[in-house]
């Protein structure tokens, strides 16, 4: 186990992101229809499993696009699985739609740009999710999205990511064009159930930690950025979960979320992701809701990959993040990683695998093959892991041991 | 004297920004050619005095572009005078250009984009800077720039502050369109001065402190993106001022300029700047250095709207930004206003009027009165300010009395 390809400096990188941003109170009552127009007349309505319909969104939605040709394709679920992208690209095909009007999370987002570009392709479009390289020869549908859940960043860029139960595969892919609108109102996660609310931020926390524990060094102006929102995440999630309809907690993870990971933060990174890579096939296998996965792993992973190597990072963390004081960096660190699952305990979500119905390691081994070999991460990981390595935090992620209640 | 409005949530904000960036080593020995193509082939080179003659980058640009048809604007000086856009407006008609390369700092790049609108404008170029809404209504040459100064932040944002002599006035015009394309080479800012790259630095910490101390308050995300910025930027100036060769500290300082200014920092805020306007007064009146007045007007600003209505968010800066500790937030405050003062110190630019040679206060009644007009001080302020509190902050500039040596 080494820290990969040693310490670099800040690496060359483009950035565009051409994402339209409207975010606040009920802007869809008078923007939605201007927006819309500016793409066409024939909509693909994208949602979830009903939530929109319970809290009058949907009716919303319908009343102003009266004139509008609209095309619905419902019930995609978390963890968006390729048989809702298959039956999108039937409708996207059939009805020639101009536009994607995805109103959800990041479940409903994710499959609604892939739909986007399955309409110009003849195959089976699990090929864009195995191959994300053909989706750049080929046009896409825009995406206007009406964003109802803090989590994924998919709202301003080019990601998203796909199950497949037949294979047991979940995996990213990327397309040419982020949204080309999203309209964020906070007032709309007002509903969001505890337990999401609890699993966005933690999914939040978690695009900043992948994209934090790096090997350029010397960003200094990345890491200024993460770790402030990193702050404001932990603030307001407790805020969030005690006073639902809090909005300044709602509006700070919402905007966090599209701030972690609309691609500013991560620029001149040298390395990729782990623990997304990992938690992956946790869901794939289990179905379980990712951020919930990613607070049981993290914790883990971070004591796992703690060396003398690695400890000033952590303690940079410690010191920017959590205000911890003190010069030793190994004891700083391991006070930040202690905080770290602490605040993720607090959130009121399961600690353990076993708590998530995971009570066996029947499968510790295919899923830490998988997420090496998907995930490179034996290549381009903040620190090389191995199959074994990734069994080992699978085991650890049974017990609370080594965490202080 | 009163901080205007209240504390309210954050606002409601649309955000866009199309400007691609090319960030890193010799981006443009492969890249400008296919970058430039993609717009036409009749390109408006603009540039300063000669700087970009002396270090060989005028002759690589010059040798990547054979076969374009290149027109020039050269003379462009710091703080733009409006006699350059008009030329350039001039030439922009008469050839017919395409595309604008703005080669230079933010002087050059601000004028090319104001170029860009008059191409499209029948009359006088300062209309458009005296009503930025008349550009709204005309089409805009797309300028590519490649940045040579870290500081301004035009290099991805809307904004172009242009002087005029004749009237006394410096004043910010804004046009519908960023750059196109932003090369930034951190090595082409080796050879920027002390004196440059400190007023840079200044200009970076002032455009995050205008947008930071705001009446919208818990936009926690946003105030954490700034105070790491301001980490960032502090740690490198001086580094790159004993060390002009640093790439870290000329990557950082320079994706600090940009990322000051790109237009998120400061998203959802409620007040409108306060220093910039009064600086641009004095910078009217005596054609100083912008980075510099801003160094010796900030600190005074601090201590002459510091109250305890205040003091929480100068408190929040001093523990977040230099790390100071302690519960009284008007003593934290004080100490992060002491510490600002001794950063800027250390950057080895004068700290007073005087030293800058303004001697007497002949012209601060009247540039008190212009910068509560032109920055609408009395109303839109973080602390409202009348021109007898402007002057009051003038005179505090003519010595060092109030801070520590």
């Amino acid at each position: 186990m080494k820290i990969n390809a040693g310490r670099h400096n800040m690496q060359d990188f483009t950035y565009v992101n051409k994402t339209e941003i409207h975010f606040g109170h009920d802007r869809i009552q008078s923007e939605l229809r201007p927006v819309l127009e500016r793409f066409g007349k024939r909509v693909l309505l994208t949602y979830g499993g009903g939530s929109i319909k319970k809290n009058g969104l949907y009716d919303q939605v319908k009343d102003l696009l009266g004139g509008f040709d609209i095309f619905e394709l419902s019930g995609i679920a978390p963890n968006p699985k390729i048989d809702s992208v298959r039956e999108g690209q039937k409708i996207a095909k059939a009805e020639n739609v101009d536009v994607i009007l995805a109103v959800g999370g990041g479940s409903v987002i994710d499959a609604s740009k892939v739909i986007g570009s399955a309409k110009f392709y003849e195959g089976d479009p699990w090929d864009l999710v195995i191959n994300p390289s053909l989706r750049k020869e080929i046009d896409q549908v825009p995406v206007v999205d009406i964003l109802t859940l803090a989590a994924t960043g998919t709202e301003m860029n080019y990601g998203s990511v796909i199950s497949n139960p037949e294979t047991n595969q979940k995996l990213g892919t990327y397309g040419p064009k982020s949204p080309a609108v999203s309209f964020e109102d906070p007032e709309l996660t007002y509903s969001v159930s505890k337990w999401q609310t609890a699993a966005g931020a933690i999914d939040i926390m978690s695009h900043l930690f992948e994209q934090y524990f790096d090997n350029a060094a010397n960003k200094d102006v990345q890491d200024g950025l993460k770790e402030g929102i990193m702050r404001a995440d932990i603030k307001w999630a407790d805020t969030a979960l005690q006073e639902p309809e809090n909005y300044d907690a709602r509006a700070n993870l919402m905007w966090a979320s599209t701030m972690a990971l609309n691609g500013i933060v991560g620029l001149g990174n040298e390395n990729g992701w782990t623990v997304h890579p990992i938690e992956h096939e946790v869901s794939a296998y289990y179905d379980i809701t990712h951020g919930v996965g990613l607070g049981i792993l993290t914790p883990r992973w971070m004591q796992y990959v703690l060396s003398a190597e690695t400890a000033p990072k952590f303690a940079q963390y410690g010191r920017n993040v959590w205000h911890l004081t003190g010069d030793d960096d190994m004891t700083v660190a391991k006070a930040a990683i202690q905080k770290t699952y602490d605040w993720i305990k607090s959130l009121d979500v399961p600690m353990t695998l076993p708590e998530v119905g995971i009570d066996s390691d029947e499968h510790f081994q295919a899923m830490a093959e998988s997420a090496v070999k998907v995930g490179q991460l034996d290549k381009h990981a903040y620190v090389s892991l191995q199959p074994s390595d990734v069994v080992k935090i699978f085991e650890a992620s049974m017990t609370t041991e080594g965490f202080e209640a």
